[in-house]
């Protein structure tokens, strides 16, 4: 049932210290791990944990292994021990995966229209409309709905109950997980004597190769041209997209970050939690915003970005509430008390200097 | 396959200053448009892309129509270039619109005890429970759910994935984004000895005329009594309407924006992405609430309100909101100054002052 | 059609004063309610109201019953009457609610090796896979899914289009609202070299007996080990729960929270609407945080917690927000103007004082 350790090291690369021949069946935290499991080593204030382990093997670096003389059982050394980490996960989790049955389900209902690869599976309850074309080796989900003229690549697995709407198109190896919405009408409305005008939404989404989407993420087709999800990028649950926004290659969204109409957001950007970017902005490459930080204006600098406010016990923060209402009359009183310093202050400050 | 210019005029309104034989078979941005487009100048920093746009056709006020003499085209003069825009757009998605087909689709379930009009178009994999109604030129998306005695006015349109939950109602002309849950149960409950005891919720949710509802946006039924919203109201994504809340008609809300309980909001306000209302609060017509900011009191003035903790680089923040926590004992430390150089700054001062 | 009131008092408890023989055929709010409902205090602030109020009946704490000589119906006297209410509504909901009808709808789909239990209803439109269990009484609604060995204990209700994802476990009574899904991967990768790594996410999700979970809210599956929603838990709409997170038992969320990766949160604690608690974090017991606020450290005290930015007119805000960008800088200034003052201030100010 599971893995020598020598065909894993094999396979992923990195140096083995120890015997290639211990059977792992699986992977394991650190304080969880027994004897027939892998556990990783990344972050080092975990160090006297992985010493304890009683995994059969431990991941890590050439800097943590001179460090940790008390661990007894297999190493392998590696470069990037998170990454590695990844790496073999994805190899139990495939030994343990349900091999989806190609074909379509019965309960399925396919246009006559619609192209789907024979390699592809399609689930129960899936609909998929005209023109839709769907590559070698997709997964649709029970239930998810894919529209006219949509395109899935290769590869690309949609979990339960996803909408994949109209003309929209996501590359190779993707995933989207249960819920997502892609290619929603955007918010466009034109106001004209206090009643809105409805904005028809003509354009669509295009996402790149190797994409994740979260559970109930909405990504909104554009006005005239296309919402752009690049090459690579990640996107946690419960995030909006809205129309005509641009995402760089491999950025990535924890969940529940809001994005506005027409952002363009940089590569290799990272966005906290419920972090918002407002419409027509322009963040560039390598930028990192916190958690719960609203960014109101373009940002064209790398670097980390914040604004929140800080939590305090609840009386705390009613003072200093009150006081952040009146910081505009502060700043007065500040300036004021300065001028009175400085007008009645300098001559004995002086004097004084003088005197010395 | 595209529209005569000189129709396009008749059928929408404005003033033609050109040749009415043009063929225009689509809408373009300036930048994007081409000899057969039509395009538009509605913000006025565009208007040298205006002069260099190549579309057949330009959209504008009369301001900008005598401070454009660059561009060469034929020209639509009106009042509101953008509400004229959207009427276009409206014309030319409707020539490029797939008809629904009337009827009910063979993989859909529809009770024998729900009525459906004719004329509705009821997808593949939609569930209609007893007792629903669906109006003339309805159209349900796949995989939409219609729940017992719920009501679907005239010539609405249901995306695919909508829950559309028992008891509930909209009028005609709605549009329903997929993943939308109308009709979830209001989060009510009563605390006996720490535990949550479920206050069931009754009453239903209405929904006017002309209103739209973004993807993955939830509208919860009322306690005892509806949930509301009024005609021409417009909600975008992953919005959260909480039980028993009043939103005044053509009131418009962008993603991600939070109402809770028994909120009571009027007519024709505008709130940014992620604004959040709290509950049993009134909110004034004509209210405009900025992205990001908290509602906590009743706002019974119109005008535009806000109140987000401005972006920062991560350092200058921790600086910034260090002092934050400390703003009590900095306003004491500024009323502990104004005394003191009140209490023996006066004399030198006047004294300065006199001796002058 | 109605209950006897006195019947309804033996079943709920509490002292009944009036008429046993009334016939009650539903519950109402005060203003609302006439001859046939019975209605409840529970607001100190609405006893006038309740004094005009035409109900039948009506439940009250005997505190307010000394106070209350005007109102002439019958009077249920109770030590919490929200919690009376609660009840009472839940006895008349029963009453007019439909039976769900055991037995699987012919439109779903269950894999022959899928359990489901004789009495429990699942819908049209539901696909269940294999190895999944349904207890007693369930009611699984139109369009839902469930995963492969997902476990759904006895007398809990899924509302319509809810995704139940693979080897996750619900206990008893339990309710889940439309279009939330419980199970899908947990946001985690492994950076290197500027590309994401996906983490498998192996874990489940198990959640405990009472809890109800609100539409479009979204619980992440473990990443090696479970997410763990404990008994009594209440979360409201649109929430999200990271990956291997701990939410204790009968702890309450409001709508468009979020809960970042592995944070374990106590019992017995609130949050108001759109808060956010960041990865890693652990809360106490009894803490209750206000909404729109971030918790960004652990809390290991109870009490109640608050960190939003106060709401003004723009205007006001845009002063305010300056000066917030420049507290480091005032803070400055107050310590220079304080050394000002003392340096040449003392000996004024002590003279002064000598002098008097």
């Amino acid at each position: 049932m599971g893995t020598r350790l020598g065909d894993l090291v094999d396979s992923l690369g990195g140096e083995l210290i120890g015997d290639p021949e211990i059977d792992i069946t699986g992977i394991a935290p650190l304080d969880a791990a027994g004897p027939s499991h892998i556990t990783f080593l990344s972050n080092p204030k975990l160090r006297a944990q992985a010493a304890d382990t009683n995994a059969a093997a431990l991941i890590l670096s050439r800097q943590e292994h001179s460090q940790l003389a008390r661990y007894l059982g297999a190493r392998v050394l590696t470069d990037n021990p998170y990454a590695y980490f990844a790496r073999a996960a994805q190899h139990f989790a495939a030994l343990a995966a349900v091999t989806p049955v190609a074909g379509i389900h019965p309960h399925a209902w396919v246009d006559p229209e619609a192209t789907v690869a024979a390699t592809a599976s399609i689930g129960p309850g899936v609909t998929i409309e005209a023109g839709a074309q769907i590559g070698d080796h997709c997964v649709i989900g029970a239930g998810s709905h894919i529209g006219r003229h949509a395109v899935i690549g290769a590869h690309t697995l949609l979990h339960p109950r996803v909408s994949f709407l109209a003309a929209c198109r996501i590359g190779e190896r993707g995933i989207i997980q249960s819920g997502a919405v892609i290619g929603g009408d955007g918010f466009g409305f034109a106001n004209e004597g206090g009643h809105w005008i409805k904005i028809p939404q003509m354009g669509g989404v295009q996402i790149g190769n190797d994409v994740e989407i979260g559970a109930n993420t909405t990504i909104d087709r554009g006005a005239l041209e296309d919402t752009v999800i690049e090459d690579g990028v990640k996107l946690d649950n419960q995030i909006q997209i809205a129309h005509n926004c641009v995402i760089g290659a491999h950025t990535a969204m924890a969940g529940c970050v809001g994005v506005a109409g027409s952002a363009k957001i940089g590569r290799h950007c990272t966005f906290g939690g419920a972090a918002m970017v407002l419409g027509h902005l322009t963040i560039a490459d390598n930028v990192h915003v916190s958690s719960g930080s609203l960014v109101s204006r373009s940002i064209l600098e790398p670097g980390h970005y914040t604004g929140f406010y800080p939590l305090a016990k609840n009386a705390e923060w009613e003072k200093t509430a009150a006081v952040v209402r009146q910081l505009g009359s502060m700043r007065e009183r500040v300036r004021a008390l300065e001028k009175l310093v400085k007008q009645f202050g300098i001559e004995p400050y002086s004097d004084k200097k003088n005197g010395e």
